[in-house]
């Protein structure tokens, strides 16, 4: 039989002067020395007067502190024997390793992202505020699991009038980002039978894993400079299409007029649904955006939205307008998976709606991301001379086709070594060879002041990869 | 062929003086021309010569107007022929109608909330504010999908302290609140090929539905005073366990000292999950509260929080502690859900947190809710006599039995009548029938003023219930 540990053994470390209680000292202590091994599995403890005499403590707070370890399992005592350390695998007390730092390029040309310095840090600090002040203590209960009723009103407001749709209250489903959204309304067409939805090519791979991860199957359908091709849509098996008619991702093409009339045809003759994803359609520079199809048929399209490209994306606030026969299982499916997004950056945003922040900001951010847009096809056609632009009219990024002997991952990663974070078309089409190669060109993540730089950095890896003819025209240039 | 509709009979309402672009106007009026069907479908419009002289505009301006509605979809124009409303089913611009207020009780007996007037606004706001002026621009990016690194750090070392956790930021992962955790752990077992997962009986419904959800079954065990009865987990085909060992929900059991090392090696035996939800552990009135069963098996057991109780369910926070080779597939899976929940209330978390605010509210509010209890036991002591009362000694609600010839559906219904909201015990047994007739009694959401009258109000209705003895003791009491 092992023998009793002693006090001294321990090496527990009291501090009188912490203002921390002894006896949760002590319990800390004793846990640790359990979760170390220094009290080893099965060994009887020392009686609590011994410890209490060596500890110089009262033997009270010795006991509760033995019984508390006994409450959770760290000791065990059996009827007539001492108290002893349960006999269970100990486990050190892991400190965790730092984090590796993520590396920041120094030209990030990451499509997709609007510039995160450009936050409205006050108007949404002083919406916050507002709202916070301003709250029932009802606002501090489960949330209405369709969000916050003043956040979908303001959204109704906001979208009806910028967005054209004919969007209700009782409609809104708030959620945590657009791709929860999606994933919810997915959920709920598998349920009702459906068991494929087509989706754009090229397109959002990420929302094609959801979709499939919600027991659905995907049809891809091709893209060309008009939008979606729609007339292949009739000849596929599918109850609902993901599209992007205000400015496809990652193409940049805004859905045609006769192909967004036949859109609606396809949904009303099919009984279809249009799952409309308008992530960023207030950005369109040359001309107004193009309003929502939602608004043209309410009860075929849900239209879903986020603050991701227009605030920011860490806010994880998306919306979706749905059908009447939506809105309650959509809620349910929303119920089942988080009961709901939090209220308070809601009853914030709604607030930041109602003071007009929103079209403030988007009137200072359309101003400053056109002017990058013009300078980076300035920059563009002078490092590269005529070259295919496409997508230029709307959104955060551009499109440029790269010539057909280079490969688009070699470009990317000669781009990265020289500190330019650039994506590559591949990864959004379905047969990563078909079409050709091409690079997402953002703006949201990079200064007008570093743009020159940058697509010079970007036009030297590009030169770099041109092996087969290393003194291209592009190439001269870059380096003069 | 239908005539072309005038512009007088559109009734176009422009404001010269609303500061809104003429264009602009124009253009909402006619999609809401169309919408109303007072542009009737397929009817060709005015010329644009024609209305910009009706409107007194000039003409660039409804040329404008035309092109955009064309885009959108709402006016058709064929090659040589005049521009033509499409040919759509119409939908008049529907009005919301006001939701129906949800009626509040007098009396809010609800089990498991906290008070909400309690809610630390002062200082969430402080840390808010601190947060969001500290936070890097890259803090607006699309987030960590375990959570902001700040909050995992500042919760780790809350829970190691205060919970007696082993945890590591690297294995934390925050969520909208514990439902959604629990939901992503059912959906990585799955996938792992568990296809059972125990349940406490009775206990949350909720999350039955919710783990039946992800495809897998539940498996009741009973409960009884000393919590789980971990001798029949044995007996049974689950890879995974759901348990509240600190406080049981809703009996109020403390998982005993045997039955905890029990479990844990239940759970090494089988290589088996312990998902161990520890949803208000921190309110314990009479004694410090039982130290997290993680602590002692963090490579067995998931640890799940929430600042539900503790703070507000309204902030959808809750987080998980897993084992290292849950990390990933649990992130991959939050990825697939909502790409991360909203990453700055986490980082205000973090502060609120690393002042010690966390701590202050919870030393302030349990000494409020210990006087409240005692507050509730003594009005029920004074209104049924000796009754037998369950979870006293901690958490946020109480149990009492109902004598036998009650019905609980009906007491909870009488209750109601008398503007006290209470909730029976049933709905949470796997068999309704099973077990005694039960109230949970909630002392979050009632004051220690209201509590007398609403006890009283909850006698009187019990006394109408009590149809078999009229005049019985309680009854009478009640009535005085």
């Amino acid at each position: 039989m092992k023998r009793t540990t002693s006090a001294a053994e321990l090496l527990l470390q009291l501090d009188r002067h912490s203002g921390v209680p002894l006896r949760l000292q002590l319990e800390r202590e004793l846990r640790r020395s359990v979760r170390s091994g220094r009290l080893v599995s099965g060994s009887p403890l020392p009686s609590t007067r011994a410890l209490a005499a060596d500890l110089g403590l009262s033997r009270g707070v010795v006991v509760e502190a033995y019984e508390q370890l006994l409450a959770e399992g760290y000791f065990v005592a059996r009827h007539g024997s001492a108290t002893r350390v349960a006999a269970r695998r100990t486990h050190a007390d892991s400190v965790a390793a730092p984090e590796p730092p993520i590396p920041v390029p120094r030209f990030d040309l990451r499509p997709g992202l609007p510039d995160l310095s450009l936050f409205p840090r006050r108007a949404w600090m002083l919406s916050t505020r507002c709202a916070l002040a301003a709250a029932p203590n009802a606002a501090f209960d489960y949330p209405d699991v369709r969000g916050a009723e003043p956040a979908r009103v303001a959204l109704t407001a906001y979208l009806n009038r910028a967005r054209a749709t004919i969007a209700r209250p009782d409609r809104v489903i708030l959620c945590n980002g657009s791709a929860q959204g999606i994933g919810l309304v997915c959920r709920v067409l598998r349920e009702r039978g459906v068991r494929a939805v087509a989706v754009e090519d090229p397109g959002h791979a990420d929302q094609c894993t959801d979709i499939r991860a919600t027991g659905l199957r995907t049809r891809r359908i091709a893209v060309d400079a008009r939008g979606l091709r729609v007339d292949r849509l009739a000849r596929t098996d599918v109850g609902a299409v993901l599209v992007t008619p205000a400015h496809q991702y990652p193409t940049g093409a805004v859905l045609a007029p006769e192909r967004r009339a036949a859109l609606l045809d396809w949904a009303e003759r099919t009984r279809g649904l249009i799952i409309e994803d308008d992530y960023d359609a207030e950005y369109r520079y040359d001309r107004e955006p193009v309003g929502a199809l939602q608004g043209l048929a309410p009860d075929r399209v849900v239209y879903v939205g986020t603050a991701s490209k227009v605030l920011s994306p860490a806010l994880r606030l998306g919306w979706l307008v749905v059908p009447s026969d939506f809105v309650d299982p959509v809620a349910q499916a929303k119920l089942h998976a988080d009961r709901g997004s939090p209220a308070l950056a809601q009853l914030a945003f709604a607030d930041f709606l109602d003071r007009g922040e929103l079209d403030r900001h988007l009137r200072r951010t359309r101003a400053v991301y056109r002017s990058r847009r013009d300078t980076l096809v300035a920059a563009l056609q002078a490092q590269f001379g005529v070259l295919p632009i496409q997508g230029v009219a709307a959104g955060l990024h551009l499109v440029i086709e790269l010539e057909p002997d280079l490969d688009e991952e070699t470009v990317v990663a000669a781009a990265a070594r020289r500190s330019v974070r650039v994506y590559g078309a591949r990864a959004y089409r379905a047969n990563p060879r078909q079409g050709p190669a091409a690079l997402l060109i953002g703006y949201g993540g990079i200064s007008e002041s570093d743009m020159p730089e940058g697509v010079r950095q970007l036009a030297l890896a590009i030169a770099e990869c041109r092996t087969s003819q290393p003194t291209g025209v592009a190439s001269a240039r870059a380096d003069a």
